[in-house]
């Protein structure tokens, strides 16, 4: 196509994308000043729209989008830092693309879940980012699908669903959290575990497991604990006492290494030296416990900010196809893990 | 009026109301099925209407209100788990008088806060719920007040604002710290503090110096910490070999205590025996921290909850007086504190 007939005609957002070499959700991106454009994209994308004169139809897009511009966030358990901060991230890359937060929380309960789903539907969000709580029923993402309601999964995931999901390498992590102690010399590690049995739980485990047997270690120390403070304050005994003599574990998350720590330091075992420990998520509680928590860090802000993402670009393409963004792991080691004890 | 007057003209809400020894506005909530109300006045208002044969009229309903059922949120920072805890109370409240959180994070920004204020209102929320940042201008609720966009002010409050206000006695919170410092021997008692300098800051510290003052004591030894990790690993040293020979400390959040305790058990000092701390806010975290730290609780999901109901109550009543909620505190005493050490 010359520049000539190129004129002849209105030019179309795509003709801009074709000229910029970057997708017309690029380049729409770019029209809504979206803050997850890079620079130089966005350098390319403007000069693209000068050379060929393109305008900005401003009422076709409004009929197009129909939109409220209103996303519906759904979290299991706000009081949580850990949804906090997956809550933060999207928050941040949705107000940068012009959306606002539409926040309920299910505290865990499928009813509830059900039940601010189709009320935020009924209100007219463009999309769902979703946190599904233990037990959700498959059917319900049927059903969000038949409404025309894009939804994206965050964090966990409903088993057999066919839907975008932002979440984490959970297996990896624990493989990461596996080999740090192996290099260290244990051999005997237990993993404490406990609440609701969501993805995110299943996968930890499932990846504590495949990781131990990797290395021909045996998985089956496991000691079931409660979520949140106060703990049980023979926690660490029954750890002592188990016959399998583990000198080491590893938690399901930093809350619960934390507080087992301090039952170990209860119980006259000095975690580090005695007893090491690793927790998971690495939340501020890792740095701020004592001894300090070796942990692996799973970034939910960048998680949020990622399902934040797949949800615009969902909006922008209802039809592509499905979308996975698993992010990895970080192993962050600090005082509460250290070389296994010398054992007769 | 006997019964016959009654229903020779349409009975209305405030017929209810009378007959059920209610104000208007909480039969309105027992018609809009608010959980904010007691179930005994449930039951009290729903016989009434059987008694008066009240209909409630949902297209008069619908004319008053043109309301969109959502609530603007604006919290300065989203991580902090204080934050999450009062948007918890907030939602919790809205959800069961059938409305929804619209969220924003300011991040401590008055020119972020200042955006979001303005675009709340042209999305048309029924009123916010707002925790101003330090060095909010006046000026922003005069400009919400002109709109006819009611706010209420949370946890913290702007300086001279003619506003509803949900908030804590952090005043309160800080006699009662005092005193319990003062009934175990303390006499040389530090305030540790730091952070942006909002009402929140302003009447804990205030607190604390009119709390000493009213004893006899010097309100004269302060430390600056930071926020949130890490910490400067002298902290503890600055104190130990202050002038003033402090044996205790009162600090501003449970963060700061929770560092500050780490600080002095590196520096090879005892807290609770050796050096006593307070936390401030009684969050999770002083349930965790070793020694478990004494802390003031300041039940932030209640306030939230509070600032809802004052939220509502306006919606229901634009004419009324501003009211502010004041919760109080309470000291509940773990291990970070204890008799003070003899001195010679």
């Amino acid at each position: 196509m010359t520049s000539e007939q190129r004129r002849a005609r209105r030019v179309t957002l795509l003709d801009v994308a074709r000229e910029a070499e970057v997708s017309r959700a690029t380049a729409s991106l770019v029209i809504r000043k979206s803050p997850l454009v890079a620079d130089e994209t966005r350098r390319r994308v403007e000069a693209a729209m000068d050379r060929l004169g393109y305008v900005y139809n401003m009422g076709a897009a409004g009929m197009r989008a129909a939109r409220s511009n209103t996303v519906g966030v759904i979290v299991p358990n706000l009081a949580n830092p850990f949804f906090a901060e997956m809550l933060a991230g999207i928050e941040q890359a949705l107000e940068g693309a012009g959306m606002v937060v539409v926040l309920a929380n299910s505290r865990e309960a499928p009813a509830n879940q059900e039940t601010i789903l189709r009320r935020m539907r009924e209100r007219g969000v463009d999309g769902v980012i979703l946190c599904p709580v233990a037990g959700t029923r498959p059917a319900l993402l049927g059903k969000a699908a038949g409404w025309k309601l894009p939804v994206v999964q965050a964090l966990r995931h409903v088993s057999e669903s066919e839907c975008d999901y932002a979440g984490v390498d959970y297996a990896g992590g624990m493989r990461q959290a596996v080999e740090h102690l192996r290099a260290l010399g244990h051999r005997s590690i237990a993993f404490g575990t406990g609440g609701p049995v969501h993805s995110a739980y299943r996968e930890r485990l499932a990846g504590f497991c495949a990781a131990m047997e990797a290395r021909g270690l045996d998985p089956g120390v496991t000691i079931e604990l409660p979520v949140a403070p106060p703990f049980p304050p023979e926690a660490a005994r029954r750890l002592i006492d188990h016959p399998a003599r583990p000198t080491a574990a590893i938690c399901f998350s930093d809350v619960m290494a934390a507080c087992l720590a301090n039952s170990f330091a209860d119980a006259g075992v000095a975690v580090g030296a005695g007893f090491s420990i690793v927790g998971f998520d690495d939340l501020a509680v890792a740095e701020m416990a004592r001894p300090r928590l070796t942990s692996v860090a799973t970034f939910p802000g960048e998680v949020g900010e990622a399902a934040a993402r797949l949800l615009l670009s969902r909006l922008e393409s209802p039809e592509r196809g499905d979308r996975r963004l698993i992010s990895l792991t970080r192993l962050v080691a600090r005082d509460s893990t250290a070389a296994a004890p010398a054992r007769d």
